[in-house]
């Protein structure tokens, strides 16, 4: 088989979930079962790997709003953190199931958005802890967040704009062509925006990039040959949950856009295919870690391929 | 002027400092102060920066100690976040006042030590808050940490062992053949060790690398032209506040050896000039962040220049 460029998608849940403990140990077993269905990827072909950091920028703003002496940090600054926390923990799992000469390197990763994006209107993704009705007023005004009801509690909403460019993505290029195995775009990369001021100045963003988005235009931009979202589920289904369920299998942009996806899960992913397999005519999949061996071979998972007439 | 390679060890107390208030603006402020003195070095060479991450571990590390519902996560995690925290900063910042076409990259750095270096049987870096002599015991007891006195109260200590080998040097290396202004190595970069079983396995240590001395052992494996740490003083001083004091300008490592120097701040500074100027027969400098244009053109701080004999 050629030596493709594939970039994958690692969901946030895959490395920590908030349904168990978020404690070193149990995130550091999961990245190693990560790794272990990774490492086939890496040695066989050029792999870029981007993760989710959803659990993890949680853990570090509720450790950051307990500790009173120090304004919590900003969620873009949070986010640097977690690419860090993550990638390293990545990084070594996956060199210790590789051979010594086998580089690899992790690029802390900056997404520009544009501050005019419809989404910073309308914020609608959850981050950090939930409050009782009173802090989220009081947090309201002493700090101008945005809260949603969340169940019976308060969350912190911030917008989640598109992503426009990833700052490093020459670098990343560079490293990729020398062999090495790539970890970025943590999180869906810092959100970052340049001042409406015509300084050309970048500065961080209170926002989340999805993550399925950012990682499809860095594969896009990297022209990789696969483009491969990882989570916890075969693929993507078909009348989910009803008697009709069926997973799709191989299918093309078309055939997606007949069918409506939840916004909060397959959604993001199934529109990150559709422009990934546009943009490029190669293969977008969507299929369960566990699997990525035999996504990668076209076996498993939901493959999206170009439509005939595209 | 030639365009050179030159690593710069930029002191943690450049950009944050316990004196201040640890917030994110007195740090973004303090990191945009460095970006101003760095950009002519980075515009007109090949710029590779290293920097502390002591007071920002220490933040971390006070943060995650509050949140009581998940144990704090090791050292070797701290400062992975830590680096992903100070490098998004310095990339942004520094990013803001070069040329837009010129490239920049941030990557994690790990640091081999061996687990049989003497420092290990001998802890003596202080690391995170201080704590009164019966919590000190309790934590001493559930986690294995040591502990020693830091004036009144008790602080945890960890050993400082030796940097042995950088494991990203390669992407390092590539990305500054093209031009990119690299940082890594952040706070001595993240230490790690070979499990003793002949497995190959690389964990994550509770340790901290002395940061000069990291890299040095950065600028030595690059073939760095010059080595810089800067810091908040002019240079070495010989006689350190008695009558006699004086700075030193141009000095040799021979000369450096027939002195002594104070272990906790100028001691490592001048044993990492000496193992680069005696390593590459090129030159180091130390001194201050504020004069770095002066020190690269050999007009300020302390320049270590072999010996004629070497």
């Amino acid at each position: 088989m050629n030596k493709q460029t594939i970039v994958v998608a690692l969901g946030g849940n895959a490395l920590l979930r908030r349904s168990e403990p978020m404690t070193a140990e149990v995130q550091r077993n999961n990245v190693r079962t990560a790794a272990r269905a990774l490492a086939p990827i890496a040695e066989e072909h050029n792999l870029v790997l981007a993760h989710g950091n959803g659990p993890q920028v949680g853990l570090l703003a509720l450790q950051a709003a307990a500790y009173k002496d120090v304004e919590p940090y900003p969620l873009d600054v949070l986010g640097a953190q977690s690419q860090g926390m993550i990638a390293y923990m990545v990084e070594q799992e996956l060199g210790n199931l590789l051979p010594f000469e086998k580089p690899l390197a992790t690029i802390l990763t900056m997404v520009e958005v544009d501050l005019d994006d419809p989404a910073f209107r309308d914020p609608t993704k959850f981050v950090g802890p939930v409050y009782a009705r009173e802090e989220a007023d009081r947090l309201a005004a002493e700090r101008g967040w945005t809260f949603r009801s969340d169940g019976p509690h308060m969350r912190r909403v911030v917008p989640s704009p598109e992503p426009k460019q990833i700052f490093e993505l020459d670098p990343i290029r560079w490293l990729v062509e020398k062999g090495t195995v790539v970890i970025c775009a943590g999180g869906g990369g810092i959100p970052t925006a340049y001042l409406p001021d015509g300084t050309r100045t970048l500065v961080g963003v209170e926002a989340v990039i999805d993550k399925d988005l950012a990682s499809e235009l860095l594969a896009r931009e990297l022209g990789a040959d696969l483009y491969v979202m990882a989570t916890d589920a075969p693929g993507v289904y078909l009348d989910w949950s009803t008697p009709q369920q069926r997973l799709l299998g191989h299918t093309t942009p078309s055939e997606l856009e007949r069918h409506e996806f939840a916004a909060g899960s397959m959604g993001p992913k199934v529109e990150a295919a559709i422009r990934f397999v546009r943009g490029t005519g190669n293969r977008a999949a969507i299929g369960s870690l566990e699997e990525i061996t035999a996504i990668v071979a076209g076996t498993a998972g939901t493959i999206v391929e170009p439509d005939v007439t595209d």
